[in-house]
């Protein structure tokens, strides 16, 4: 297939560049690099030393002999979006270009707006692209678990059976997002569900968990092909963070009861879920919802994991609790489904001590990179 | 109360803000009078010859001797309206300041993403603006009826009880609204539920249904008060639209079965809604929802009301079934909970035959302004 990866730059659109690439996709890159420059912005980096994006296309193709073109851009200058769809003509839009920080979008007025913005416009851009000039092109989109919150209820892929008052309908599961970032991302799935109901558009939206991990089998192949890695407190995850703290040996540091818990995958199977979804597109008119995560844990399951396999290799950390910067429950009920991807093939990679132990080695590799005074969370809701 | 009208130029607004500050509030008008640039735009006017701004507050004062304090700008301007704020420190900040036509924001690509960035930013703005400078005002938002779409299921005002594999939570009613514009209006609500559960503003969102008529006591006092009449294609709605076309000899042109079914209020209603919630504001932290509409009509019932008065009143008027330039069900259930302004002393004025009439001779009044190529729907989903 041809498939453009809008973000195709970044933690998990880099990765999964190179996977499509492997399976003998035809795959392009658009990209504004504008992730590097919030590196710049916060005074931080990434744990791992990235090369450039013309680097890293340039050895693939020298180590497999595979092109991937590569146009650097804003999804939100539709000018310059509709001139990359109509030279790739793409049969699959990954979609992974957006600002992914809930911190970053926390800062102040000017972030949140920047956030919702270039979030909103680039998949609204996306969507008047596709329906224009290739509208049979699956559009899989990056949304999030965390345009659920945490009800009281079970939580469905997408949409909810509803009983009320002797009537009954399927309606989209309600959504209660606990960030701007979060919520340009319901506002994006609202946009996307209606572009395929009025245009026929078709949509994949990919409600991800907190994904860990780094290398997949193809960034390994070469230094240069290195994903980055976050650990500051605006961009850094959970158990990623939790693994460089106790490296440097900082505490690990739990906001607030630990008991939030979320969905979490390992990033090798984010790239073959993203597969999964190009090999089964959904339906002209189709906006289909798929929970992307395979198991849940809360934050002090995470830190207790992170703690033990430290210790394993020889570091001591102790787990503190911080003052929580964020608005949201400490202790909740949590349970979503996520069998729709496992049905259609996924065999997911669990959080093993061996992968565990396997990102710890990499973050013990590289923490001479790390910038102590990014580790502790800043922003407040 | 200090009551800040945002869009206090428009067809909601204007007679809001004269009636409120008839009722003795200290009222203030921030608008970017970009309604009527929209005419220009779009070569439409409003069936009433309505004066500026300017004019318009004089005459108010002259007659009345109430003062109505304007600021030209726009929300999305925080400067600006950071500088409004601080200089009228409002008690009530009632926020009419958006595109609100679904026709306007469906017209190309360019117009959907302006009304999403300009109703999202603006209200992004408001949040952030009550949130730093008078965390105490309760933020009245116009929302709209179309936020729900049309659901097999009884809507209820904001939240819904819903039961779910032996456990139950009451969350936001499901959103499935029909245009760019009713997207931008879905987009506001989450903002404003999240800016009230996070950092505990004070927000009642009125979801509003079709407003008809143009009339309320104050305006009635002098002509250059008159409200706006919107009848074209762009921004007309279903009754007032009727009428005109039934006084030019036009037919009256139903889109595609006429099944759709909405909830519709009288102006002088609105009016009396917004007075109803900021007497009765809503508690810090608190998103209130209620649904701001007086009856339920199906668009065939107020083509064959508009028939009937026009024939009372000597004019004779086709119905006509155009085909449908929306997408959305022409069939469909419809049933919305609309008690909780009543129960705060809503005296709903029905769509009597007095009132028809009322309005009718308004229009016969001003017919020779009707631009008739404006009347026909020329914007498709």
């Amino acid at each position: 297939m041809n498939i453009l990866v809008a973000g195709g730059d970044g933690f998990c659109g880099w990765p999964t560049a190179l996977y499509l690439s492997n399976q003998g996709h035809e795959v392009s890159i658009v990209d504004k690099l504008i992730r590097r420059n919030w590196d710049e912005e916060l005074g931080s980096n990434s744990l791992t030393p990235i090369a450039t994006l013309d680097e890293r296309v340039n050895r693939w193709k020298t180590i497999t002999g595979k092109t991937i073109r590569t146009f650097q851009g804003d999804l939100c200058d539709y000018a310059f979006l509709s001139d990359v769809i109509k030279q790739t003509l793409p049969d699959v839009f990954v979609h992974f270009a957006e600002q992914r920080s809930a911190p970053y979008s926390m800062m102040d007025r000017e972030h949140a707006v920047f956030t919702q913005v270039n979030n909103v416009v680039g998949t609204l851009n996306v969507i008047y692209a596709v329906k224009e000039i290739v509208p049979d092109c699956h559009i899989i989109k990056l949304g999030t678990m965390g345009e659920y919150g945490t009800p009281n209820i079970d939580i469905e892929e997408g949409f909810l059976n509803v009983r009320h008052n002797g009537r009954e309908d399927v309606l989209p599961f309600p959504k209660q997002p606990g960030s701007m970032y979060h919520l340009s991302k319901v506002h994006d799935s609202h946009n996307l569900m209606f572009a395929c109901r009025v245009w026929g558009l078709r949509v994949t939206d990919l409600n991800q968990g907190v994904v860990y991990g780094l290398h997949t089998n193809e960034t390994l192949l070469d230094p240069i092909l290195v994903n980055r890695l976050d650990y500051d407190g605006v961009f850094g995850t959970a158990l990623n963070r939790f693994l460089i703290q106790a490296a440097i040996g900082h505490d690990i540091t739990v906001y607030g009861e630990g008991g939030q818990t979320r969905g979490f995958l390992n990033l090798v199977d984010t790239v073959r879920c993203i597969e999964i979804a190009a090999n089964n597109p959904a339906d002209h008119g189709e906006f289909r919802v798929f929970n992307q995560f395979t198991e849940e844990f809360s934050v002090n399951d995470l830190a207790a994991k992170a703690q033990k396999i430290a210790q394993n290799e020889g570091y001591e950390a102790n787990i503190v609790h911080l003052e929580n910067p964020r608005v949201e429950k400490e202790q909740h009920y949590y349970h979503a489904a996520h069998t729709k991807l496992v049905d259609l093939g996924l065999s997911p990679n669990l959080l093993t001590d061996d992968v565990l132990r396997t990102i710890f080695q990499t973050v013990v590799q590289f923490k001479s990179r790390v910038l102590h005074q990014n580790v502790l969370p800043k922003i407040k809701w």
